[in-house]
């Protein structure tokens, strides 16, 4: 399985006055990237909630190259880089209409249970994000 | 007792490409205003909630008059303008350094249980946002 | 010609931990609505303010019945209930799938020049507008 | 010269459902920190973009340890990690009341002409960020 594509438009508030969007809120469309990619594999984010497991986000990262605009149609390209026992490391790009990247990403997100200690994640869900990995990526079983 | 006054400074993400803040976030000053004005009072809103107790916003309305920039000190002055059994209603003006109004607004809050039902604000909150309210300020005792 | 209909799901970072999107939000599915609307007359927001106009946010109110959820899908249903020369109102109301109501509101927003000073709206921006009207909607030629 | 400490309150919208900020807002509260670190140097940095010059975001990470709460009195910790002729980085690190660790991360920020085009620190604000370097904090004149 390979990359998968969430399209997008920046918000008028969520470009700043140099008149572009303001840098926090490309974990937003990172996320918004996450959630389509999970519900597409058959694991819905708000279902695994409504499971009591919760995905923390322990660690992001954003590189910016060239400026995102107001209304311009974007992709979040997303991919599963790494899926471990216990956490999920997502890798983005956003990238302009002509395939431009804009910006760059990864989320590491940690399993928790409903008292927020860390946990393992669910077989099932573990299993299809598994399966949503990107041919040739290797996985960690141990992180 | 009178206006309850905060100091803010918009935020940079907060200013949208026409260099103003974006209107949306006029009411999470309102916020900020009232939250502090609830703590002046004795009753922290945070504390409200640990008790199982929650003001929802039922109602909210700005009127924008002139534009807040971008790290402009800026005064929220909160005022109580009824206090209920079960609702509260704040009104807010935004004043820049000269205290000209740039915008204000009012937000009706509904009381509800752990179970997002309405009901009675507790009696001791209830009586400290009575004593906040402004002299002459008419109460209703039955919204 | 009748409602608009703009089809958003609340994101995680906008709901609150009383597990329910956060009140300044609906400010900015208001908005999306609003955008998509104006896009779909052939009057493109961000190309208006190329031209050198833009319409500023002069007045907001939002009347929240039912909390919306995260990742809930739902409606913002559109309607233009004014059209003068210098100012428009927009009316709004979010839908769950039900076609419950969960919140309704308006804007009244005021067109700019490249100043900030008030000015008339483009001729066939009005126009446009206008012909965006639901049949039946009194408009104002002089607001 | 060492680090410089601003006070924050997480804001109720900030705070999601799982009752944690949302990580995306650590970047501004970090960005909080630089600004008032930058205000102290004597070169607060509205001014630096009166004078034509941005301070664009060009790389963020943020590690997350603990969570920040609602309403919580954080600390932002902020230092100057490297100043170059034309790009900046910042380190920050969020502490709670006990000064424990709730979270770290960077950011680097380049500086552009009005045009968007990268180009050297102002000779004066370059003087005072090298000032503000914590001591023993090697620097780099060529990044």
């Amino acid at each position: 399985m390979s990359e998968f594509l969430v399209t997008i438009r920046p918000r008028y508030g969520e470009v700043d006055r140099m008149g572009v969007v303001y840098h926090a809120h490309y974990l937003s469309y990172f996320e918004i990237g996450r959630t389509e990619f999970m519900r597409s594999l058959g694991t819905p984010y708000a279902e695994l909630e409504t499971r009591g497991f919760r995905l923390a986000v322990v660690e992001a990262a954003v590189r910016y190259r060239r400026p995102a605009l107001y209304d311009q149609e974007l992709e979040v390209a997303v991919t599963l880089a790494q899926v471990g026992r216990a956490t999920v490391t997502f890798r983005y790009e956003l990238w302009d209409a002509e395939g431009a990247v804009l910006s760059s990403g990864h989320t590491r997100l940690g399993c928790m249970d409903e008292d927020n200690r860390p946990c393992a994640l669910p077989r099932d869900v573990y299993s299809r994000l598994k399966a949503g990995m990107k041919p040739g990526t290797s996985s960690s079983e141990t992180s």
